[in-house]
């Protein structure tokens, strides 16, 4: 059965961590899973990507950012998303349409409608059936994310760590007014253990699709 | 005084050679002139137009590859077009919105409404006081960018080229449906001689710009 799931929150919130553990947790239950991320997802999407996180690119018109991040959205939602929904499997996106608003819109200020008619020009009728907000207290947040950071230095996301205290706590604070506004997207409360985490997670994704009682972790 | 003037029309048409000449009429006439064409113009926005041309991406999406154009149209904008016209320079681009009207709508079947929004999006007020519609039969003009493509190799614009007839056709009729439709878009006969085709380019920006009479080419 086709599901759409996306994991949003402030960096270092633990949502790669907690969605490779839902995954392996809904494909012991015989559900068929495809994990993907944002910005990127596929070749193209990921060439844009390239063009977003380039420092040289500072100049960037904050118009042009949001085309291009709808653009690399369009085309994974035409190659990976789409698809995978229409062969029945359960998708789980790391970060969608909820970030852009969050980063971009209350994050940095850009209109929020123009985000909005954006966002829906690249997923068309790809909403998420489940949008799963895991909410963490920034500081601790950006300090986790930094230090993960320099551990894996392959990775190259520290362009919004970089931000100062205020600009994330507005991405938290504007994560938490588009839950209010929109039932499909869940809080998670992220503190606590790794497993007391992905507990509340299964709660929260039980109550919307029909899978045996959760285990323990 | 800032005036914005775009050239369109179909392959051959003859618009790189009779901007250049217009660009060099009016700086003799005392004008400040900016040269600028699309996809590209800048750095960010030919990085972007490399993705697009880019012959491993026949996968690209409808609506990415719109969401793409748009976005380089949007850093051009930002970038070059918009502060030129601060300056109070003449801007003259070679193919702009009604391209993408033409091409991607009229040629290739896909939503001129969807395509509106995007070029609103990416040009907000820098819309063109003049548009100079080069028509030209499409048979002759694809023969000619052929042949101009074998001389000069190292220009990559043949993918549009490979089209079929119906496909030139449609763009070009499509073309004269918009200039039908809006003031601001003056259909050139780009028939006969390059001197020819000239005068009546400074005929019709005549009409419009308060310059001095044209001279003989």
């Amino acid at each position: 059965m086709a599901f759409f799931i996306t994991l949003e929150g402030v960096e270092g919130s633990g949502k790669t961590t907690q969605a490779e553990l839902l995954s392996i947790w809904l494909e012991s239950n015989g559900y068929e899973v495809l994990r993907t991320r944002e910005p990127g997802g596929c070749l193209i999407a990921d060439r844009i990507r390239a063009i977003l996180l380039d420092p040289a690119h500072q100049g960037m018109a904050a118009d042009a950012e949001l085309l291009l991040y709808a653009a690399a959205r369009a085309q994974h939602v035409a190659e990976v998303i789409r698809p995978a929904l229409a062969r029945g499997q359960i998708v789980i996106c790391d970060r969608y349409t909820a970030a852009t608003l969050a980063y971009q819109g209350y994050g940095r200020g850009l209109d929020l409608d123009l985000i909005r008619t954006m966002n829906k020009l690249a997923v068309g009728t790809a909403r998420p059936d489940l949008t799963l907000l895991l909410d963490y207290p920034t500081t601790a947040g950006v300090a986790r994310a930094r230090q993960r950071n320099r551990v894996n230095k392959g990775e190259n996301e520290g362009r919004f760590e970089a931000e100062d205290e205020d600009f994330h706590n507005r991405v938290r604070d504007g994560y938490l007014q588009l839950a209010a506004e929109d039932k499909s997207i869940s809080v998670i409360d992220a503190r606590g253990s790794i497993e007391e985490v992905q507990m509340r997670l299964r709660q929260a994704l039980n109550r919307r699709l029909p899978l045996p009682a959760p285990d323990r972790p």
